[in-house]
C-alpha cells in the first residue's frame, strides 16, 4: 500500500475520531447531524472501554455483563453494565468506563437540548431510564428525604392518571385543586392552589405539582404564578412538563417561573420531546444539588437503553435539525388548526378556544349529541377514526358519570374540569408530525363525519 | 415460478410462523433454541402489529412512537410505545398490540424459567424494566398501599447498598438485624429477626426483607425460618433473590419457604440470572393478586427494552440449554473452588468455610496483613488483580473504620458482620463463566500473590 | 387481549403484507418510499421461503447455505443460496424460492427504473452481480455464441480502461476509432466508425461498442448515428452507458437509437446510477431473447448481494423520490457549472465548452503550464485537492507521453483524443451530490488555486 | 472520571486494537475465534479509512460511494467502493484504503486456510467475487491471453453444468473425455486424457480441466496422473476443486500433484468450503505470477461483498475451530455412511463402493426399478424426500435418454459415465452438517422407503 494513500486514510480516520473528541470536550449538541456511520463508530469506540469487551478480561464477579444472545448483545452495542453504582445513578462504574462516559455525555447533551428549546436558568439535568410518571415518583421520594414531615402533594387537576398514580405510589396524599373554566379553556385557579396549601399547612405540603402539557381544553398551568406562590410560602414546586419542551411558549414561561419564583424540578419525557422509544425522562432543576440528590436516591443500577437512545438521537439530529423540527412543529400547528377550523365550519362545529395550549386543540362534536343512538355518538366518531387508522385522538362527552382514580373521584373525567359542557374531539400537533399525517387525518375525519351524519339525522328524527 | 417450489416455500414459511403460534399457545420456554433468524422473524411479525408500523396510520396524538434516529428504531425492532398503560404495567396498549403481546409472553417465559430453575409454588411473576434495587422499592411501595400504617422494614444485614437504599428511598425506616458468625460463615440470626419484629410491633412492620444471594462469607438467609416466623406473626416477607435463581440450593429453599411459611414476593435480577444487559428484574409471588397489585402500582409507562432482551434471550436459549447452563455452573463451582483450594494452600492461605453459599466464596489473605505497607496489603492485591484484567473480586480487610449508609452505621462493612476477623478476597462462579475464565483468573492470582510476596516479606522484616 | 385491539393489529400487519403483495403483482417501483421497517419485513418474509431457513429442514447436499458467522448471516438476511441455477441466472432455485423471487422482482424494478429515467423501447433487462466492465465482457461472450466467426470489436475511444480490458479478456481484437475534436469537445467520428467496420468486414465485427457516459471533454457517443449505421451494416451495437441513466439527455438519445436504429444491449452500473455499493450492472436490451441469452450464458451461480442492494434501494427510494433525485441532479449541474464558471474567470481560466456532456465538465488550468516546476503544475493542483479532501477530480496535462493499455497505444491518454491541446481539471455532477458538496469543493478549489499561484508566478519568473 | 478507571479503559480499548494490529502484521488465521464485537470493531476501523466515510470529504466524481438506503449502507459497514481498480482486482484504491486492506488481508487469510486444509506448494491465491463456474471462465480467459492459439479444453466428464458452460462461454471447444467404470466407481481414464490431448494437439489445448469434487459414484480425478501428463506434454492444468478443500484426501493429492507434476490453477468455492453465502471463489496457484495475471485480467471493479463475508467468517472461526470443523466432518462421514449402510441393508439395498470419494456417497435404489409405476420409481423417492424437508439428495435412474449440454450430448447424464447400470440416491457429508441433520435425514429416508414399498410391491405384482 502506497505511503500517500495510507496517510490520506489515516487522516480520514482521524476526522472520524475527532468528532468524538470534540464531543467529549465541548459536551454540547453538534451543529450538524452525525452520519450513522460516525455514530456507530463512536459508540463502538466507547463500548470498547467497558471491561466485558476487553479481549483479555477474566471476570469472576456475579455480574460480568456476559450477554447470552448475540442479537441482544448487538442491539446494545455490546454494552451490558447499565448505569449507576452503589445507588448513585451518575457514579462512574469501574467496570464500565465507556457506558459511564455515554451517560455523562447524554446528561450534557440533554441539558444543551433543553437550553436550545428555550428553557433558561437550569443548573443541571439527569436523564433517567424511567418514563415521566415514575420519574415524578422519584422526584417526590427525593424531596421527601429533605422534608420528612411533609405528606401532601397539592396538585392541579389534569385528567391523566400517571401523575396522580405517582403521588399515590409514594404513599403521599394528593390534594386536588379544581381548575377554572374561562370560556372554553380550563385554567389554573391560582387562588385555589394557595387555599389548598394553606389548608394543609405549608410545612405538610411536600410540593405543588403543576402541569405544563395537557390535552385541550386544559391550558398549561400558570407556572409563573405558582412559582411565585411557592416561593412566598416556602413550598417546593415540581413541574410535570411531559411533552412541553417542544413548545416555545411553554419553555418561555418555565424560564420566567425559574427567574421570578420557585421551581425545584421540571420533568419531561424523552420519547415525546425527542422522538425516542418510551422509557426515559429528563429531570431538570435550577439546582445542581437537587439533581444530584435525585441521582443519589436511586437505589442500585438501571438500564442504559433509554440513555443510549437519547445519546444516539441527539447526535444524529444535531442542533440545527432540532431547531428546525421545533420551528416546523410550530408552523404545522397553525396549518393543522387552520384546516380543522375549515373542516369544523363545514360540519357545523367549531374549534374550542384554548389560546394557551399550542400543542393540543379540540373540535366540538355538538351536532352528534342528544341523539341517544350509539351509532352516531361522539364516542362512536372516535371509534370510527381509530378503526380507520387514525391514532391519538380523544373524545369527551359531557355526562353524569364519575370516575375514581387512586381513590379520588372526578366528574367530567377527561375534560379536566367538573361539568365541562361540550362534547369534543382532541388532536395534537406534536414534534415529528408531517403535513402528510395532518392531511390524511383531516380527510379521514371529514369522511367519518359525513358517514356518521345520516345515522345521526335518522336518530334525531326518530327522537322527535 | 413453478407450483411445486412455491408450495414447498410456503410450507417452509409456515414452519417459521408455526414457531410463533406454538409460543403463543403454550407460553413456555421452547425445548430447543430458536435460531437468530426465527427470532428476528417473530419479533418483526409482532412489531408489525404496533400502530406506528401500520403503513396507512395517521397519528395525531402527543405520543405516536415516531423514532427519529433509524439506528435507534432498528435496535428496538421499530417498536417504541413501551409497556404499560394508564398506570398498569400489564395493561394492553391499544396502539401497541405487538409490544403488549411480547410483554405478556415474556412474563410467561420468565415464570417458566423460574419453574425450570426449581422454584415451586409461584402464582405469577412480572418482569419489570427496573434493576433489583428499584424493583424492591416498587414492591415496598405496593405493600405500603395495603398496610398504610406500617413504616418499618426489618432487614437482615447484607453489605450491599441497593436494598437499604430502596428502603430509604421509600421513606421507610430500616431495622437492621445483625447476623450470627458461625465459624467463618455469616448466617441469619432468626431470634434476632423475631426480636426486631416484636420490638417494632408486627403491625408497624411493612415486611421482613431477607436476602438469598450475597458475597461470601455471608450465607443466604434462612428463608424457611423467616417465612415461618412471618406467617406466625402476620408480617409480609419479601426476598431479595438478586442472583439466586442460578443456584439449585437456593431455589430449593425458596420452594420450601413458600410451601411451609409466608413469602409475599421474591425479586431477582434479569441480568445476573439470565445473561442480559442490566436493567430488569423479575418480581415473583405465590399470589397472582400481589403481582397484579405491583403492576398496577407502577405509575405510567415504561421502557420495553429490558423486556425485549429477556424475551429474545429466553427464546434463543431454550429450556434444554438453560438447564445445561445451570448444570455447568454447578460443576464449575466445584472446579473453581477446587483450584482455589490448591492455590490457597500453596500460598499459606485457605478458603473460608461457607458451606451455604454455593455461588460466592472467599480465600483468606492472612499472610498479607500486619505489614503496614500499602504495597502489600490485601487491598493492594485486589488492585493488582483489577489492573491485570481480573474483574469481579472484592477484598475485605478487618479494621476499626465504620461506614454510614443511608444514615445507618456499620462496622466491618463488606463482611456483613461486625468484627469479622479475617482479611479475604471473594470471587463468584456465576452463570456463563467459562473454564477458561477460571483458569486465567487462577493463573493471574497466583502470579499476583507471588509478585506481592517479596514486598510483603520485606515490609514484615522491616517491622520487626 | 381484547378482540377489538387484535382486529386492529391484524389489520395493521395486513397493511404491511399488502405492500409485498402489491409489489409481487405490479412489479414496479412503489410511488412512495417503503419505510425501513417494511423493507426489513418484506425481506424477512421472502427469506423465510429459502430452504435453509425452514426450521425442519435436514440438508445433506454439498451446498446447504449453512452460514458460519452470525454477522454474515444477518447482513444477508439469512439468505445464502445466491442466484442462478444450472447456468441460467434467472432460473428459479428449488432450494431458494425467496431468493429467486427477490431476483425476479429486482429485474422488474430495474426495468421500471430505466423506464422512469426515460429509456423507451426496452424489452427486458437483467441485473447481474458484476460491475460494468465484466458485464460488458459477459455481453460480448453471449454475442459471440451467436456470431462465432466474429472476432473484432469496433470501439470508439474512451480513456477508461474497463471496456478495452473487457474486449481483451474475451480474446477479441479491439479496433479503436479515433474521435473528432470539435472546439473543446471530443465527439464521435461516425465516418471513422463506418470505415472501421468496413475495413474489418461486417461479418467479422462482433459489435460496435459505443459509450454514452464519459469524462469531459468527451461527449457521449452519437448512438443514434451508430445505431443507424449498425442496422444498415447488420452489425450488433452494444452501448456502455455506465453512468448515463442519470442524464435525461442520454436516456432520450438512447430511446431514439432504439427507435430508429439498432441497439442490442445497453449496460449500466448499479452503483453509479442507483447509489448502491459497487458490484452490479443492469444489462438491458430491446430484445427479451438477447437478455435471456446473456442470463443463460452465465456459468453457474452468482452472488445475490448486489441484487439485494438494488432491491432494497429501489424500494426505499420509490418512484417519486427517484424522479426527484434526477431532477435535482439536473438543477445542481447548472448550479455547479455556474459556480465553476465564475471561479474560472476569477482565476483567468474558463470552462471547456462541452455542450453534449451534462454530467462531467472541465475547467482549463492553462495558467499553470509552462512553469516546469512540479510545485505548480496542473497535476500538483489535482494532488492538492485530493489531500484537502476533494475526491473525484481528474487532471489532464498535454504532453508527448504515450500510454499502452491492453496492447493498444494511446497519445494524450485521459483526453480521449490525440493531441488534446489544453490542460484541465474535470469534475462531475452525479446523482446524490449535494449543494454542500459543491460549495465545499468550489471553496477548496479556490483556495488551492490561490495557494498555487505564488509558486507558479515565482516559477514563471525564474523561467524568464 | 477517575484517572485509574480511564487508564484501565484505555488499556481495554488497546487490547481490541491490538487484535487488528496483529492481524495486519501476521496476516494469518487467528488461533482463536474473534468475538463478534471485535470483528465489528475491526471492520468499522477499516471502513473509516475509505474516503466516503471521511466526515470532511467533498466528492465530485462520478462514483463517490454515496449509498442511498441506510440499511444497505449498514450491511456493507458503510463501504461501497468495491474492489479492483483500472482492471486489476488487487490494485489498491486511492479512495478506499480500508476496503483495499480488507481485500489484501482476505487473500492472505484464504491462503492460510488452504494451507491449514492441507494443500502444500501454493504460491498465492486470490479471492474473487465470482462463484466457481465464472471463476473457471476467468482462469480460462487469463490462460488464453498467454496461449492465444489454443482453442480447446480437454475436460474429464463430470455431470454438472457449470464447468462445461464456462468453457462454452469463453468460446472455447470442450473435448470431453469419458470416464472409466471400476466396480461401482467412475474414475479418470488417464489414457483417454492423453489420447484427447494428442488428438487435438498440445499446442491447441488451452488446458486440461480436471475435477476433484463431484457426486458419487464419480471419484475425484487422478490429479497426480493428469499433472504428470500435463507437465510431460506442456499443457496447462486447471483443477475444479469446487468443494474439495474440506477433504484431507483431496488436499493431499492436490499437494502431490503440485509437487510432482503441473498444476496451473485450483479453483474452489468459498460458500461450499467456508460456509459463506454463494458468490465467491478462491483461485489458487503454485505460481504467484499466474494469480496476478488472473487479477489483472479482470475488467474493472467488482463487488466486495463475498470478500467481506470470507474475511468476517475466517476471523470469527479462527484456525482451531476451522481444523475442528474439518475433523468433525471426517468423523461424521464415517457415522453417516455407517448409518446408511445399515439402512440400505434393512431395505434390501447397498451403498455404492466409491472408495475415493469421501464427501458424497450413493445408495442403490435397485428394488424400486422395473415397476413402471411412477408412484414408486427412484425419482419418486427423491421427490418424496424433498417434500419431507430433505434437501440435497440426487437420484439417478438408468435409461436411454440422452441429454444435451452446451451442444454436447451425454448418455446416463447424472452418473458421469455412459450406461451406468444402477439406480441410486446420493447424499453428501459436507462441512457444517450436524449429527442431528444426519439422524433426521436417515429417519425420514427410512420412512419414505417404507411408505414407497407397498406401492412398489403392488406395481411389481401387477406387472407379473
Amino acid at each position: 500500500v502506497s505511503e500517500r494513500y495510507v496517510r490520506q486514510a489515516e487522516e480520514g480516520r482521524r476526522q472520524t475520531e475527532a468528532l468524538v473528541r470534540v464531543l467529549l470536550s465541548q459536551r454540547c449538541l453538534p451543529a450538524r447531524p452525525w452520519p450513522p456511520r460516525a455514530l456507530e463508530f463512536a459508540v463502538a469506540e466507547l463500548a470498547a472501554m467497558d471491561s466485558n469487551n476487553f479481549p483479555l478480561n477474566a471476570g469472576v464477579g456475579e455480574r460480568e455483563s456476559r450477554i447470552f444472545c448475540p442479537l441482544v448483545a448487538q442491539r446494545h452495542y455490546y454494552m451490558g453494565h447499565g448505569i449507576g453504582r452503589s445507588g448513585d445513578l451518575v457514579a462512574e462504574q469501574p467496570k464500565a468506563a465507556g457506558s459511564s462516559a455515554i451517560y455523562a455525555l447524554t446528561n450534557a447533551l440533554a441539558a444543551d437540548a433543553l437550553r436550545e428549546s428555550g428553557i433558561r436558568g437550569l443548573g443541571a439535568c439527569a436523564v433517567v431510564p424511567l418514563a415521566t410518571g415514575m420519574s415524578i415518583a422519584l422526584v417526590l421520594l427525593a424531596l421527601r428525604a429533605s422534608r420528612p414531615a411533609a405528606t401532601h402533594v397539592v396538585w392541579t387537576r389534569v385528567d391523566q392518571k400517571s401523575a396522580l398514580k405517582a403521588i399515590a405510589t409514594c404513599a403521599l396524599v394528593p390534594v386536588v385543586v379544581a381548575n377554572a373554566l374561562v370560556g372554553d379553556e380550563v385554567r389554573t385557579d391560582l387562588a385555589g392552589v394557595e387555599a389548598a396549601v394553606q389548608r394543609v399547612g405549608p410545612e405538610k405540603v411536600l410540593c405543588v405539582l403543576s402541569t405544563t402539557s395537557a390535552f385541550a381544553p386544559r391550558a398549561p398551568d400558570d407556572v409563573v404564578g405558582i412559582g411565585g406562590l411557592c416561593q412566598r410560602l416556602g413550598v417546593p414546586h415540581v413541574v410535570n412538563n411531559a411533552f412541553g419542551v417542544q413548545s416555545s411558549k411553554t419553555t418561555h414561561v418555565l424560564s420566567e417561573a425559574i427567574r421570578t419564583g420557585r421551581v425545584d424540578a421540571i420533568v419531561q419525557s424523552t420519547d415525546k420531546n425527542f422522538m425516542v422509544p418510551v422509557g426515559g425522562a429528563v429531570i431538570a432543576s435550577p439546582s445542581r444539588e437537587f439533581v444530584d440528590a435525585v441521582s443519589r436516591s436511586y437505589p442500585g443500577r438501571a438500564s442504559m437503553s433509554p440513555v443510549l437512545d437519547l445519546f444516539m438521537t441527539l447526535l444524529s439530529m444535531g442542533r440545527d435539525q432540532y431547531k428546525h423540527l421545533l420551528a416546523e412543529r410550530k408552523e404545522l400547528f397553525a396549518y393543522f388548526t387552520g384546516r380543522m377550523q375549515a373542516l369544523a365550519e363545514a360540519h357545523g362545529e367549531r374549534l374550542l378556544a384554548t389560546p394557551h395550549n399550542n400543542i393540543s386543540f379540540g373540535m366540538t362534536l355538538s351536532t352528534f349529541v342528544g341523539s341517544g343512538a350509539s351509532k352516531c355518538s361522539p364516542a362512536f366518531v372516535g371509534s370510527m377514526l381509530f378503526s380507520r387508522g387514525c391514532s391519538g385522538t380523544r373524545v369527551f362527552t359531557p355526562g353524569d358519570e364519575r370516575k375514581k382514580v387512586c381513590g379520588v373521584e372526578f366528574a367530567s373525567y377527561g375534560a379536566h374540569a367538573d361539568g365541562y359542557p361540550l362534547p369534543y374531539l382532541t388532536a395534537a400537533c406534536a414534534i415529528g408530525v408531517t403535513r402528510g399525517d395532518i392531511d390524511t387525518f383531516v380527510e379521514r375525519l371529514d369522511k367519518v363525519l359525513h358517514e356518521a351524519k345520516p345515522a345521526r339525522e335518522q336518530a334525531q328524527t326518530q327522537q322527535r
